[in-house]
């Protein structure tokens, strides 16, 4: 019966997926907005790094399902043979995030990331699964470890229904491109819910100058949490009388960050670390109820799944070296957040649940009488 | 194509876990071995605990299909309305284990414990899902966090063929119960590998005297893990002249402590990882791919899902007092490793692996020999 | 020859104590700068919350000697024999904390926390120790767990002639009282350097609303951190041209965070985190050489050290129920450090390295400008 | 007073010192026991790793002071300006181990390691900031990392009166030398107890096979613990009706592990969780009152302290292929524990007090009849 009813919902889902195209907005820097002081990549989003990839399947339907997922994969190459170093951080760790363990442990990722809402996280790490055993090189893989983070976008999506299938996942994951990247209510961040205002995917990136390495940093967030909104340091919340102070919600901001600066493991959960500080920025409170993680990952080394040495050979940024990525990480990452808001549109559910997106127009003014917008 | 598939496999499994009922072994115990100096509890099993119940689904399919469910239930009521204080201690991550970060955060289980293979973590954490949503009282529910365990049972089961089921999950909950635990190849030991004899599900228990606060610690275990087997301290690994050194597969041991000492979550992590001293005490050694997880969960307090008062008032044992549960942890956790072996029967493949049990009387001479078997 | 140089040392020191008495300046409040939405306490200190007592010695010798001792003690009783539930949080661990890991262990604080510069702690725990085995029901005491932070004010201080004696920090200790605490160029916070300014000591609370416990929580920092400064949200160090972006030098910020909230250590290390996510407000990155730590205590439940009973009765706060405080200990910190910067006073060394105290006239402009000025 | 005191103390100290020269007594190995499977390197010392040396000095004074100190040295450079990879491993953190949170933080060790007593652990401190400033090449060092462990030798030490100065400590330091290293009562084992039985220092040594790398594990442990001693398995605790199960007493182990694999922090961190498995074999329990730490550190790779390049090139051991060291920590930690036990003597104390040293003559018959003696 169930099963038989996903059937349907699919094929609603993929009619959605194609409607969706949304006009992009204006980001926040069109305004002359900034956030810190480190310049952007060419697009101020995380596939500024070279190779990174965002594929993202939105399901709508009428006004009960709105949700989906956003996969991010690190290079182009098999995941699982070629691992990259990475390390998760958890702000608030209220939240299901599955395959936090094993990188903890072996310092790598071996799959794409995954993300989606707080009850599809097995779905797609099944999906996952489906995706790793099945790729040319991995027949002998009879292990392996997704890497899926949700945020719960059970007040804009019938999230109990349980929309979210593996085919969804791997569309996803096989549309991934390089380039740029839908903002707003789209993918993972269909149905969120952030500030009190719509929620959604926000991306950014910065790039170091050649002195201090010409890394990039970038980053790509799924923002459904709660706290006292800023924008740019300007509070915007206590101005428009919007707090959104959900102690009671389950919220959760998820945040990736990529890099192609040679950083370790312990290295990268000290640069994961860093983005839940540009949250904190924002306002961002990090409520009992949210689940508030960082998966950092760098391009630069990769691990062989298998090789015929014992040693392997890495160039390392020096932890003094460190500091300049620290700061790229808190900036683009509360740029995306920011950005995220800006693209999200308003939603309301069929039993009249309304959520209004971030008055743009309004913010702007305060921002411009603040004195934060740079000609 | 797929789901037919399984839906087959699934009519097979049913009929197999329905003639499994194997003749219950003779236990260490019974041969006069002795683990450690606390006396057992009744049936010197996890179920000793008063409230806790095990349900176990037993896969076998031919020479492929070789894997199982196994659910722990730490009290009869809703789990997710009433949760348990509970921590989870890492031995080592190289594992899949669902539900890690939430408990680290918050403390609490609000799900049955479910273990099984590792490809069949994400489809197992699906049915916790299934469960919880459906039970009475939880309609509103939108989040929870399912705690699912594995260990890989890729040498003597069709791992990538992922043959567990949802509704092999949710009948290992459903038919749970108190009294007996069947230990060997059996649930989510069925196909288990440990220290290169068969492995399996294995129990035991330990009983402090009224002086010491009169709690019952008891323990579960999956065994799927390498190392240089010692039992009751005789090198019996070496005597068999059977090491099982196995750097470069993937094995695991997940263990389940439940207590009804009145542990917090601070206090229950130090006795999880006092279960992880019982396993080196048998030889383990928690080899690079190795994922060692214990899961600690007392069922002393109760902490209400909603509550009238902001407070919730505990009764805790002090640091002070804690030592002989630790003590009791590593005991019962040594020999339910030990029990698992003993009850555990070979397996062969089709393509002609074979794992061996254990040599039961040639390791019974060997303890008496080495002056280890008690009258 | 060291002993000797010491005592002379002393005497210089002891004098300067007595004449440093600094006129308290505006603190920003007083400007109708505002830090988030929740009240603050009576006096707007870490000594609004009941019992907190503060004692500080400044060592100010010519311009070479520049350091000083902050102790902070929780409540009146004798804190080895009656210990509070304890967490501290590492926002970025380059730095010397003495006493981590019992706290993260037990959960608990058994000694006053003494804050002095970097190669000061080692006689800083010497001095907790005498004080607490000459403390009267210690006499059987023969283990204890002296917590002492610190940052590193070499620049301004001659660090390594290693100027703090025993007798200063047990000095500290003694005079630790309620009311009123001194900001800015004292104890702990005499030679330290924030974000390219003068720093120093700087306190705050905030008071919930009956409705959310009407818990009080009071914060100390001691600031000596880079960054690009940020007050209450306006960005004053991109205005003033002024980033301390000081990847190469060791830097940190200690904050100490009090409250009467019923927190375990499980949730007190969760404020904990929530104070650095304040520091993450004022534009600090936590570079690569910050020695970020938090230490967070709660007054509401003591624990005796030795009791007839097993067991100790706790009413504990529900995590649901602690956002509130989460968000107030945000807030605190933030106003916090901003207060430390605008009571500090600008410091030459000897040599000619100067650092100038905020340029306070100038910054209250930007804000008035940026609208962030209360009426 | 205090420091007329000591000066007489630090006299009779070093008569101690010269007069301590115990006969070297027979270790398990000489008596055919073995432990584990691996062969020991050339001493069976942690002193086998290429380049470490080690220093103790002992204090005896009548039958009051019975401590001392135990320094560990990892190459012959100078440490800070070289800095080792290095982690620490907390088994339970009843302790006051300096250094722990910058060793986590950065992944290095930039001193020697230092051991001493629990109460002696400021003075440890402070005087390795004293060596390590006046080391040519750190004049312009103002930021430093002291390691310093300890157990609580209070019950044969009369620990309160403080008798380890920063002589003792620097003495330690400079006759660190490498070969033999003495065993038993000696430096930071002078007075500890262990499994009831008189503990000590104790070491021991691995040397993996070419084809598994050839590399050298050494380890060495300061013993002050309890549990149910295991000796190569046999349960000699119980067989002596002796079970040390001091629930209420301070203890600890500390255990340094040095090894030339090139292992990075990440994989060090869990090399010294294997030496606590090490430990647990013992019989070891780990009891809420135990400080069980464990230093472990890499001389394959060195850090600079600084360097032209932001760039370190770092040859790794693959995760894969470091389950043979772990083993390896294992055994050795096993064996040095069990040395440290055969080498200590009975001590008595003025008030009465006797630890009696272990029976080696009947335990080593316990083990024959086990058949745990090889030829």
């Amino acid at each position: 019966m169930k099963t038989a009813f996903c059937v349907f919902l699919t094929a609603f889902c993929f009619i959605a997926s194609f409607t969706l195209m949304a006009q992009p907005s204006k980001r926040p820097r069109d305004y002359g907005i900034r956030f810190g002081v480190i310049p952007t990549g060419a697009r101020n989003a995380i596939t500024d790094v070279p190779g990174v990839r965002v594929g993202q399947v939105t399901l709508l339907e009428g006004q009960r399902v709105r949700t989906g997922v956003t996969a991010i994969l690190p290079h182009e190459g098999n995941l699982f043979q070629e691992k990259c170093p990475a390390a998760i951080y958890i702000g608030n760790g209220f939240g299901k995030l599955a395959g936090y363990t094993q990188v903890e442990e072996l310092g790598t990722l071996e799959t794409p990331i995954v993300l989606t809402n707080t009850l599809g996280v097995p779905t797609a790490a099944d999906a996952v699964i489906d995706y790793t055993l099945a790729q040319p090189g991995n027949e002998q893989v009879r292990s392996l470890n997704p890497v899926v983070g949700e945020t719960n976008d059970g007040g804009l999506n019938d999230i109990r229904s349980r929309p979210v299938t593996k085919q969804h996942v791997l569309e996803a994951i096989q549309k991934a491109k390089t380039g740029a990247v839908e903002e707003g209510n789209v993918g993972a961040g269909t149905g969120t819910v952030c500030f009190g205002f719509k929620g959604g995917i926000g991306t950014a990136s910065r790039k170091l100058p050649v002195s201090l390495g010409g890394y990039t940093v970038g980053v790509l967030v799924q923002t459904n949490f709660g706290g006292v909104l800023q924008i740019a340091g300007v509070p915007v919340g206590v101005e428009l009388g919007k707090f959104s102070f959900r102690e009671k919600l389950d919220g959760s901001c998820m945040m990736v960050v990529l890099t192609d600066a040679p950083l370790d493991a312990r290295n990268l959960k000290r640069l994961a670390k860093r983005a839940f500080m540009g949250m904190a920025r924002t306002g961002g409170i990090a409520s009992n109820g949210s689940g508030d993680y960082v998966i950092a990952v760098s391009t630069a080394n990769r691990i062989p799944n298998t090789s015929k040495s014992s040693i392997d050979e890495m160039k390392l940024l020096r932890n003094d070296d460190a500091s300049p990525c620290f700061m790229a990480a808190i900036e683009a990452t509360e740029e995306a957040i920011i950005n995220s808001l800006f693209a999200a549109r308003s939603m309301t559910t069929s039993n009249g649940y309304e959520v209004t997106q971030l008055p743009v127009e309004r913010v702007v003014e305060l921002l411009k009488k603040a004195g934060q917008l740079k000609q």
